[in-house]
């Protein structure tokens, strides 16, 4: 790596980036975090350690909340060096810089749960075809799999990842309670889960699709809906959801 | 095993059980199955190994659609033996057998999808001793885990297995339409996916959950919303399981 690396922003993709870079023998040259000590300050000028302005030709990455890439840009300054973003939804434009990019990791993050980067799909975009080098040299150390998108398709893959990973989340939660409501351990769940995304491994989703809507079983759909009706949401959202599989090809 | 077994169905349940059978040397002394010669005969009297008619003692296993378990239970006739069905929602009483039980795998079962019967539950249930022992010496051999319901627990858990398994499916395959509309691989999913549930090792679900809705990142969602606006029903489910997901603690 010829370029100096920055990071602004500790937290889970901040974090996680830091973590990888160190893994790998990348040196990290500075990491700017949030001054604790305002709790409303965003501005990301407290260095934690390194140089506290990037060098010439520093790639510095932007890991803070969406709503803060722009107050935090316009507060490192617009120095001689690649600004990047790491987010799913906000076009490669928003950066004022005039050498910018996109490195998004299409992954989950939470606190305490380790990420493995190994195969990880990273959606690269840029406007200068040195930092995009730089950036798939980066993908390239990490073992991840790095992907060229505009910032549409980068969207729509945003949007995607909130149903496959948010959106079944939610369904796994609602399943857990229906099954502690029931008096039993939510773990009789897990091996199903487990086999449930097993399956795409072979199959498409759309070929994988089982159970009463599927295979148009009204009987045992009534019978569900009637212990769901003291949990008009979670009827709501079984009707809505049967109603898309019935459907669905 | 000292009572013989028989199966009734083969179907995708109960080919699993015949093969599981088999792989512990169990003997599987009859299997009956549909008359394929005519269409819509499911009272399944054609034999296609062994004895046709159950000795005394043993357990014939009903592995057919649930709306032909009452036909099939009369066809078979009430001779001294246990009659046991493998469905999540039909209440032990449906039987009319003296001596009857419920073995309920849960588990998720497509063709040409091996699975495996190790730690998968199996919810048991019988008005008899003698058979909830042989049921669970049953589990046992396959390496399972046996839990002894009543019908009302299996019902719902049953019901969560639809959220846990059917539903998170939906979820993966709208994921995987809106990746390949965007003009990519739908396998960029696969990692997230898999980390989706590797996460519910560690947190529950509702600790696992993340994402705009989780946040209440109103921007995005609205984002989110405008790329749907060609496809309804996905928006509709975006902000239905949005509320949920907000809503929930």
């Amino acid at each position: 790596m010829k370029n100096p690396v920055y990071i602004c922003g500790n937290g889970n993709v901040g974090s996680a980036l830091a973590r990888e870079f160190a893994r790998h023998k990348i040196e990290v040259s500075g990491i700017f975090s949030r001054d604790t000590e305002k709790k409303n300050e965003h501005s990301l000028r407290t260095c934690r350690y390194g140089i506290d302005v990037p060098e010439d030709n520093a790639i510095v990455f932007l890991t803070v909340p969406d709503r803060y890439i722009g107050e935090t840009e316009k507060n490192i300054g617009n120095g001689n060096y690649y600004v990047v973003h790491t987010a799913g939804s906000i076009p490669l434009q928003t950066l004022t810089a005039k050498r910018k990019g996109v490195f998004y990791p299409l992954q989950t993050y939470s606190v305490g749960v380790k990420v493995n980067w190994e195969n990880i799909p990273v959606l690269v975009e840029s406007n200068d075809e040195e930092l995009l080098e730089a950036l798939f040299e980066i993908v390239a150390a990490f073992g991840a799999r790095g992907i060229e998108t505009d910032s549409e398709q980068r969207a729509a893959v945003h949007l995607s990842a909130v149903f496959a990973n948010n959106f079944s989340n939610a369904m796994f939660n609602i399943a857990e309670k229906l099954t502690i409501s029931a008096g039993l351990p939510p773990d009789v769940l897990t091996p199903l889960i487990a086999q449930t995304v097993k399956k795409l491994e072979l199959l498409h989703a759309d070929q994988a699709q089982t159970g009463p809507a599927k295979r148009g079983d009204t009987i045992t759909m009534e019978k569900h809906l009637k212990l769901l009706e003291t949990e008009p949401q979670y009827a709501a959202i079984y009707k809505m959801v049967s109603a898309f599989i019935s459907g669905s090809k």
